[in-house]
């Protein structure tokens, strides 16, 4: 933390210069005051994180070159997020949350109380890469363009589970206890909550499972990060390692 | 949702008067179009949620009649949220979530990194209730004034277990499946992370259960909204009802 760490997409290898963006050049000269010689983090989101030494940095452009790998690539399991955007702050937020969560793929979609008739993709893909770069991932989840919900399940992959907030529901914790493993999908709707055509056509889905978010009507944005929590604990990869020593 | 819902620190019964604050009566004349006649939903944190009619409504000040109670009080567990304030907008944030996700109390501290000197704890309490009116709960959460970590951990009574958010660790599952019911409190550090001396200080406590939220960094607000998530679906009030009908 505190390191300065930028998304590159680009190949990283030692001895490979890769050239900066006017923004990240900006960036780093102007608002973190660095200059040639300065060594930072970087990683494009397939290798891993590298040390790089700046070696050019003007107002328009610089250059960096990668010394050597600090840290192998790590990939999150393999969860996406399927969700109604909102309004604009919430929308930035739920993308920046679910790429600090560990997402592997955030997908927008319209549902039938979606008031959002476009998003901007490019700016919530943005945010999904400054959230990689705060967090200390190396690994930036794709943001989808906005899709209809309908057209997204009819062509869904019915390998890949979806773990669906129902707020008609209450009771969370005796299904996720029992989650398997897999390629799965969170699935929030709108503020508006779900229609009874979409209530009833996920229901008849045999891959979706139903999970409630407790008694409290949560905001989409809370609900997103909460699903994607309890999916990380309970199937993700947040218990996979040594329980904590207490 | 959709209905108009307001917090009002009064007693309520049935034809007994309750006056609105300027605030009340501007947001609902001016905000919201409503007038004398009209049906409103009221609660006071106590008493549940009340159906209510507009008596009268000027630019300052106005006046409901509790018609009846339409919803008993629901209190959450007996959860508190203890983190560290950050920036303006993430601190609000987590005092809207922590009270969308059922914490009881909401309790700031000042902690080695954190940087924040005070709080505006009349903001912070208001933004409380305004996720309580939006969330259709019948519960504020209280939110403290700023104290300092060791003199909340020098006063704080065995009986309550902390779940200490420790950013050095990995693997939460197995210790939440295994979280004891009763009093609880969730804590979060500052953006800085924990200093040596804190660390030290918590893991010698006999009731702090140190818990990972996975092996990414999360921001602080990430971490309060995924810890609370994680604690109302293992000891909470999301598992208590009736498992999801699938």
């Amino acid at each position: 933390m505190g390191k300065i760490r930028l998304f590159i997409d680009h190949p990283l290898a030692a001895g490979q210069p890769v050239p900066l963006t006017d923004g990240q050049a900006h960036y780093l000269s102007s608002v973190m005051r660095q200059g040639a010689g300065n060594e930072i983090a970087v990683f494009n989101g397939r290798q891993g994180e590298w040390r790089a030494r700046i070696a050019a940095l003007g107002r328009k452009g610089g250059q960096v070159d990668p010394v050597a790998q600090a840290r192998p690539q790590q990939d999150p399991p393999d969860l996406w997020l399927v969700f109604a955007p909102i309004k604009k702050a919430r929308t930035d937020f739920i993308v920046e949350k679910a790429a600090e969560l560990g997402a592997a793929r955030i997908i927008p979609v319209q549902t039938d109380h979606t008031n959002a008739e476009r998003i901007r993709q490019d700016r919530l893909q943005a945010h999904a890469v400054e959230a990689a770069e705060q967090c200390g991932g190396t690994f930036v989840p794709p943001v989808d363009d906005l899709q209809s919900l309908v057209r997204l399940l009819d062509g869904w992959d019915a390998g890949r589970r979806i773990l669906w907030a129902d707020e008609a529901l209450v009771g969370a914790a005796r299904t996720l206890a029992a989650l398997p493993r897999g390629p799965w999908a969170v699935l929030i709707g709108p503020e508006g909550g779900w229609s009874e055509a979409e209530r009833g056509r996920l229901r008849a889905l045999p891959f979706v499972t139903p999970i409630s978010l407790g008694p409290r009507i949560l905001r989409a944005d809370t609900a997103a990060v909460a699903a994607l929590a309890l999916w990380q604990s309970a199937a993700g990869d947040w218990g996979d390692a040594e329980a904590p020593q207490d």
